[in-house]
Parts: C-alpha cells; sequence; structure tokens
C-alpha cells in the first residue's frame, strides 16, 4: 500500500489513496510513530464528480470532521494528481464543502469564526471563539513562558465539550501562539486555534490579514469572501510503501 | 534516497546504505518526527571484505558507539541483502566488531557487563553496571509506578559522564523493567539497558537466560560463550524515498 507522508506547520499526515479501506486498526498502526509510520492523522484523497474528496482520522483511530492543516495538503495534492485544475475549487470533507485556492499560495476557507464572550477559569478570562470546534482564547504578556499544560487541563472543566486552549500574544497583526488541544495536548499547530488566535488579533483592530506564529512555523489568515482563509505550507516529506503492522 | 525503516522493541531507525554521505544536519532532518521521517537514530549498512558494517547516530546528529536494538536490524538486513549468510558472523561497529547470529531467532553479543558495587543518590541505591557505556540499576516493587523520570534526572548528579538509569523488578528469570536513557528521556527500550537490568537478575540468581519486558515488548538475555547476547525482534516497518527536507 503507498502512502505519502506529508506536513502543514508540522501538523503530519499519512496521505492514502481513499479506494484504502480505512480502519481504526489501520489508523492507529500507521500513526504510531515508533512501530508504524508516524503522524497526527491519516488522510484519504479521492474525487467524485466535479469534487476533490477529504476523509480525516485522528491518530486515536477516531473519524474527524475537519482539519485545516491537512485540507491545505489535499488540496495541493490534487492539484499535483489532475484531480483539480490549479486556482480555486472544492473539496468535500466530512464537515461539509470547503473552499480552496492552491497557486503561488495554498489558501483553504475554514469559515467564519464567531467570537463570543469569555469565560472565567482560575482567574483567567478565555475568549470563546467558535470554528466549527470550540476554541478558548487566552491572552498573555509572554507564550513562550506560559504554563501551557496546566492551564490547558484545567480549563477543560469549564467547557462542557471540552476546547482546544489557545495562548496568544497579540503585537497589531502578527500573533504569537501557543495551544493546548483537547485530548491531545501541545502541538505544533492547529489550523482551527491559528484562526481562533486571528480572529481575537482581528477584533482587536488587527486588520484582515493576520500573521500568527505557532511552534511548527507561521500562517496568514485572511479574512475576506465571507471566510477566513487559512494560508500556509501544505509539504511534502516522502513517499512510502507500508506491507502492515510491524508489531510483533 | 532511499530507507528503510525498521524498530527493535520500539526502539526505531533510518536504514541508510553506507553510501550515503550522513550529516548532523542530514540525521536530524531525517530522524524529525513531525518534519521528517522520525526515529531514535540513523543507523548505515555495508560490507567490507568479509564484514558487514554499521554506522549509527543518535537523532541529535551526535555519532553513536553502538545501539544493540539497531545491531539487531542491521544483522538481519545483511541476511536479506545477502552481505552475510544466516547463521553466525560479524559486525564491525564504531565500538569494534560484534558477534552475531540470524537464524530463527536474532541475537547480538553486546559484550558481557561488569556488575560493580552500588551507588546512592537520594535515598536509592543503584547497582552500578558497565554494558560499554554506563548503567545504574535500582530495583523497585513496581515499575508502572515508580516516577522515573524523577529519580532518572536526580540520579544524574552521582555519575560524573551520566548513566542510563534502569528501574527493574525482578521474578526469578522475569525482569520489568523502564528506563530513563541520559539525554533523551524515559524510551519504549533500550538495548544496552536490558543487558544491565539482566545482569543484576542474573547476579540474584536468575539464571543464564533472564527475559527482560520493557514499554515496547521482550527481549531475553544469553549469558554464553563469554558474552551476553541479546535476542529480540529486528522488524521492517516500510520503505521509503526521502526527497530532502521538507520545512519550508
Amino acid at each position: 500500500m503507498k502512502f505519502t507522508k506529508m506536513h502543514g506547520l508540522g501538523n503530519d499526515f499519512v496521505v492514502l489513496d481513499d479506494s484504502v479501506e480505512i480502519t481504526d486498526d489501520l489508523v492507529r498502526a500507521l500513526c504510531d510513530r515508533h512501530f508504524g509510520v508516524g503522524a497526527d492523522g491519516v488522510l484519504t484523497i479521492g474525487s467524485t464528480g466535479d469534487l476533490v474528496t477529504m476523509g480525516y482520522w485522528n491518530a486515536d483511530g477516531s473519524e474527524a470532521e475537519m482539519c485545516g492543516n491537512g485540507l491545505r495538503c489535499i488540496a495541493r495534492m490534487a492539484v499535483d494528481r489532475g484531480l483539480a485544475d490549479a486556482g480555486a475549487f472544492t473539496v468535500a470533507t466530512p464537515a461539509g464543502d470547503r473552499r480552496v485556492e492552491v497557486g503561488r499560495e495554498i489558501r483553504v476557507d475554514l469559515g467564519m469564526p464567531k467570537v463570543g464572550g469569555t469565560t472565567e477559569n482560575g482567574g483567567f478570562f478565555f475568549r470563546n471563539v467558535n470554528v466549527g470546534n470550540p476554541h478558548a482564547v487566552l491572552e498573555v504578556d509572554d507564550v513562550s513562558s506560559v504554563p501551557v499544560r496546566d492551564i490547558g487541563i484545567a480549563a477543560q472543566s469549564s467547557f462542557r465539550a471540552g476546547a482546544n486552549v489557545e495562548f496568544i500574544s497579540i503585537d497589531g497583526d502578527r500573533v504569537e501562539m501557543r495551544v493546548w488541544e483537547r485530548g491531545v495536548g501541545e502541538t505544533l499547530a492547529c489550523g482551527s486555534g491559528i484562526v481562533a488566535g486571528a480572529a481575537v488579533a482581528r477584533r482587536n483592530g488587527g486588520g484582515d490579514h493576520i500573521f500568527v506564529t505557532m511552534p511548527g512555523g507561521t500562517a496568514r489568515v485572511d479574512f475576506e469572501d465571507g471566510g477566513a482563509w487559512l494560508v500556509g505550507p501544505a509539504e511534502y516529506v516522502y513517499e512510502g510503501v507500508w506491507p502492515g503492522p510491524s508489531r510483533s
């Protein structure tokens, strides 16, 4: 079984053709970082009619609805494989159709985030942002020294279904950010979290183009055409052939 | 550049032909678990005259002398690639020549460990064992609940060049073990650590064949022919082609 390893901002994926039958055992075996290929999740790519199709599974085998960094990888590969022409097209994801653009840059529309009120937890005031999934954004002076894990875990008690917790420091249209993903831990990058952090910076007067730097790299969010377009890298790492689980 | 991903007890490696020029940048790029292939280290395989040759680099790019789990992978691949006949042969490593056997089992001789006295640190008495590199072995009641990280870090102050710290519970010829590797952290398996733990169990009357179970799986150590033979899996994970660093 051939696979392609790709990443967007260090958020890394095993990409398979959608002819492969995905099971949670397969996903877990592939994503294992010592006994398998190692990845944050598995993407599938295919097409039906005019639509490019994307599937996504988390490393634990659960099917997920959306992954902004993965969507960029699928968009790029769709053009390289001739499933779509460069320019603007649509990708059908488990969360619905998403607009993408592949040109000099790779842009994917994650939809306009909803910035709500604040939630207090442990003396901290988190800004509630919905990007299809729930986010809690905390402004801090210095993201490098903030106890991401402790605050990220503690904050979960204030959100019924949990929330991804973003820690941001804003300087105009520039945001430094770290994220605690619910059920995962701190990650190199989180696509919807980048949009959530950018939405708060925009609300603070940062404008319609916000640059967000995470440990995995820098992305830009363009607020235009009624959406929040996540712009950033989608890189091929290597091609491989998977013979099946290796653990004996 | 073609590579093979292999593992022994979850200790995982990118294996390259020794015609590849190894630089620390290449090793770090390959071993990066998000932007690269992801591995604990890079192995090279080659041959000169009758000898199979092995090179080993840690994930941080530093050249290392020996890796017992990696040596089993090289031994298996040497036979599969026709560099050696199945049975007993010798592999030239940076630490010197090592005897290996590839048959129904894969066995590698890491040399007879030297079991020394004890070193006290924080009220714990660590047994000093030298397997070419320094080990400090602590017997505990329950390896699953021991604070490996805290004790592992604290113990370093008692060893001039640091030491790998093994936590073991012994039941006859069976050992449960976790290890804190100096400069690395807790790992799924450590070849020389397994030999160190087995040597302590043998000294306690466990016999010449000791089974050691770590989070990555179970290995056996045979004390015979003047050596300590590490016996365990050496598995192919997949084949891949690496085009160069992906981080943009």
